[in-house]
């Protein structure tokens, strides 16, 4: 019973069967095919504002190569202390920047405040020896499952302005929050002031297929530039726009995360006092200490320390495709454990 | 009846399908999947040696992140002057090696040659002043759709040696060149020095999926790091390597190239004196002229002009999955033409 | 009366002098000079082991060239979080080493202690994901005006050693540190575990001249190159390892230091309860607040604060050829406030 | 007697002495003291309109800076093929533009031509999946000792603008051609549409002094920015202004480069038909052939051969400084040959 990580889910049926779709004749390459072409439209209908959306296949690619747009090789992103793309990502940012920097900023619950990033900001010496502040970049759902409100987002958002600083977000698990929320993709992002998202769809039942929304379409052309040179533009793109198409369509993106972020509400019930943060997507993490661990791997249950092995904390993660059984199993090892 | 590129085919029935026979399950991520763990196996009896398979989505990102384990920032790369990495990846290798330089060198056919070649190595005056020779790369297919012959490949990689450089192999189609030669992959591989390989799949039946094959394997970790830093570590790693599995399995790779190489050749016989270079593989380079290219088009072919459309010269690449029927036609308006 | 810094001081005679003395006829460029060629040995002999010295005109070229030879493009160096190469040089070691990271360690009065370092170390999940810890770099004298004792630096490098670390250490103000310690200079420098030097000249009396010593004098090669791609191989170049000799020679360098650092000891012993670190070099940090502020700067002196004008703490560093009245009228003011 | 550059030469009394002058005092560092203040203005004298100037201490920082500033990491400058920029600085500007491109573009006598240039350009094949053309770099003098007209620079700068290109000159040897050309700096420089100079001073009497000096003005801070991170913000900043502002005054400019460019026709004259480019600098290109070069070694005069030793080609550069028996020694060994 693996909990792993929500990138270990196989693909929805939905994204998988499109891949057959669009199997047939020979498409135009490079983004030229007819899938490609109705993203903007698509991603545009759903954000409910004119967009350019692109495609890539990894998260990392997507927050790097937004970033790269947003800041210069020597900026400065302000971003969680948590954030993944600070301690997960072997780099990219920086790499694609061209040797820009990564700034942790803490906050409860995996989340920047206005106090928080407002500190680090008011106490920054800008001169020509420091590395320019250049964007903040929020991630959503945060990395430690929970999801910041629209007002959250649009008063950090208003704070960046006031300093001069675009805005970014990594949307690896947007959906989950999206759905959490119960709002409109709009009032988490554009309309919250966020420039440019990095909309996973990886995570809730994609194969490899994550979308780079921009908002501010100004740095568009240096973002397609920068993909090319990346390798990052698929030459048979329509295997990548298929995905994300029907992944948009007809509500996958909610009825996946919508099951996910459910069980992992009902673990969260079940782990009672252990469980250190609201549960807002379809992340868990729970302190069970040593003993605790043991029992439930012995129990067959695979997961991932949280913080070090001698924390004591654990992160549970439910995927879109979750057997009930597993969840049903987790719950009931949980609650006999407390 | 579209011509433009074997990147605008279609996935194989073996490929895509393989994509739902891994489809199940929760499986480990980021390359720790069942199927990943093949690769090495896999590859190893491909070659018929040890080696280390690492997967990538681009034949750009193979290209520059095997280089860019080869050579340091400022170090050269000696290719011919009509290589991809050339004139076709916005600068890949450059951005990955971290400011590296490739060098064109002239050559018939679309192949380095070991006088061009060796003319260029011996006129280099290197000092602390100029860039440093790092290493050459040779495609195969070359883009003028030539296939170099085992000896020619190991007289090149022994010239390498003696100038100390490492030998890269730009091999997007690879499979194209292999059933063109007939002989077996250890031939126009490591058995002709070449350290590294960028194994094409893409182009010949997988969705998007490319191997890079060491058969050098003392800079694997350097690659790895590289890798997951470009974002190009897949999280849903089985969905990728499935691609690659099936596409060596059974023979797959020489069914899909034997066809596209046999149509290209009838293209070719058809082509009669307006064809540029001999068809070793599924590219065609015709000498149509303007009224030529007017008669095409106006009937239905969609092809690329090369060398400008002044130059009167086209390419036609024939697809695994082109239709019979648009080969035929081809091939009658050819004729009827001459 | 100017305290803002020793970069504000003048060339000392001998030094300026030593221009004077090697310009005449055409020598040879780029390090080929007799001057130059010198280096190698009187670093040698100064250190009392081999080394490889090479002369750059300012410390952050000496950082960044110097730990860019210690660490890959994914690289991390660690630091105290307070070291000058994280804050003032505007990103120059991420710059140099292709989007590496620094990352900053606390400990008290400037200095990494094993302590803090090793539960950095200890708490890291290095993985493909992570960035990869290359080396650490220790700043002698620290940006706080201490000195670290040839112990303490040899426990560092030892631990980092365990971590399979490199050793860097700047040594902008090296010279102030020795001549305070009293011990010889490979005491705290290879002895001690150091692999390269930032062996600072310009702040102690030189125009702009700095020397990058290597102990470990495998990476000499990708150093030259590195310096020269970044254009910091000066064409006259005898006009800057002139200055590094003279600086050498005749006990200069200890001269310059032992006049600074004691006129520092005189102020600290004048600030009493005021100093915030004790004086081991020629830097003072001094708690005056606000209304101390105003009365020292509206009787003349020049310094900065230090960590914001709020917190009313401010930096008073003492050149080499300050003069003594300066120095006399501070401690008057000192004294005469508290 | 040594030929071998300009490189090799001493500084000129006006400019040693300027260092002494300036020496006295603790002056505001990094480029915030009085002299450094002045190069705006003096520069701007010098050229008849508003500028920003900067300085540096080699040709290769004042080249790859500015070049950076006006080129994307994807970005292609074109250059003469024997320029310093593509040749000699060991991809200095394809490091500093993080992984830019220079593209060699034939010419005679060293010289880009509408034609050549013109020829390149207009078969370009722009897409995403080529670098993007971003600017031009002409060199005055060029790396054959020929100088451009005002009419050459301004049509070259002409049709850079009509393909939306930024016009760069490396000026190592600025002041020799405009010394030759008799014209105004204006009329080699912004008026014929130059954007950024990077304005030598070190050959032709510095010990190691470069402006670089902006006439389009929108970049400037980017370009500080740089400097700074590439460690070529100098610290004590007065002795770098110091030479740059006795350089510029009371013609000590002109006066050297007029005394090595008069020496130079003399050796030019001398070698009669061996002389292989017109002498419009201070550069002199001989064919003297294995026994002309030997004849020549062995009575004591240094140079360097050009275009490998078999060529029989040599390059002598006279200096602001070379003794006149020199000279004289030369071209009596030249007739004499002859």
């Amino acid at each position: 019973m693996r909990f792993f990580s929500d990138n270990t889910a196989s693909a929805c049926p939905e994204v998988l069967g499109a891949l057959g779709v669009v199997n047939h004749g020979r498409a135009k390459s490079y983004g030229d095919d007819e899938w490609t072409r109705q993203l903007d439209e698509k991603f545009g209908e759903f954000f409910g504002t004119d967009v350019r959306a692109f495609v890539v296949v990894t998260g990392t690619a997507a927050n790097s190569l937004s970033l790269a747009t947003l800041t210069p090789p020597y900026g400065v992103v302000f971003a969680h202390e948590g954030a993944h793309i600070l301690n997960d990502e072997c780099g990219a940012p920086e790499f694609y920047s061209g040797g820009g920097r990564i700034v942790g900023v803490p906050g409860a619950n995996g989340k920047l405040t206005v106090e928080t990033l407002g500190r680090v900001l008011d106490e920054l010496h800008v001169s020509v020896h420091s590395m320019q502040p250049a964007a903040i970049s929020l991630t959503q759902a945060t990395e430690l499952g929970t999801s910041y409100r629209p007002e959250e987002i649009a008063t950090l958002s208003a704070l960046a302005r006031r300093h001069r600083l675009h805005v970014h977000m990594d949307g690896a698990r947007f959906a989950n929050s999206l759905e959490f929320l119960g709002c409109s993709p709009a009032d988490i992002s554009w309309r919250a002031g966020v420039d440019v998202l990095s909309f996973g769809a990886t995570k809730n039942g994609a194969l490899a297929a994550e979308a780079v929304v921009f908002f501010n379409r100004d740095l568009v052309r240096d973002f397609e530039l920068r993909r090319k040179r990346a390798g990052h533009l698929i030459s048979k793109s329509r295997y990548v726009s298929a995905q994300l198409l029907a992944y948009l369509a007809d509500d996958v993106w909610r009825r996946n995360a919508a099951r996910a972020n459910s069980l992992a509400r009902q673990v969260g019930m079940a782990a009672g006092a252990a469980l250190l943060y609201p549960v807002e997507a379809n992340e868990l993490f729970l302190k069970l200490g040593a003993e605790g661990k043991k029992q439930l791997r012995e129990a067959g249950f695979e997961f991932h320390p949280w913080g070090g092995e001698a924390s004591g904390n654990t992160r549970f993660v439910v995927s879109w495709d979750q057997p009930e059984s597993d969840v049903a199993a987790l719950c009931k090892a949980l609650r006999e454990r407390t």
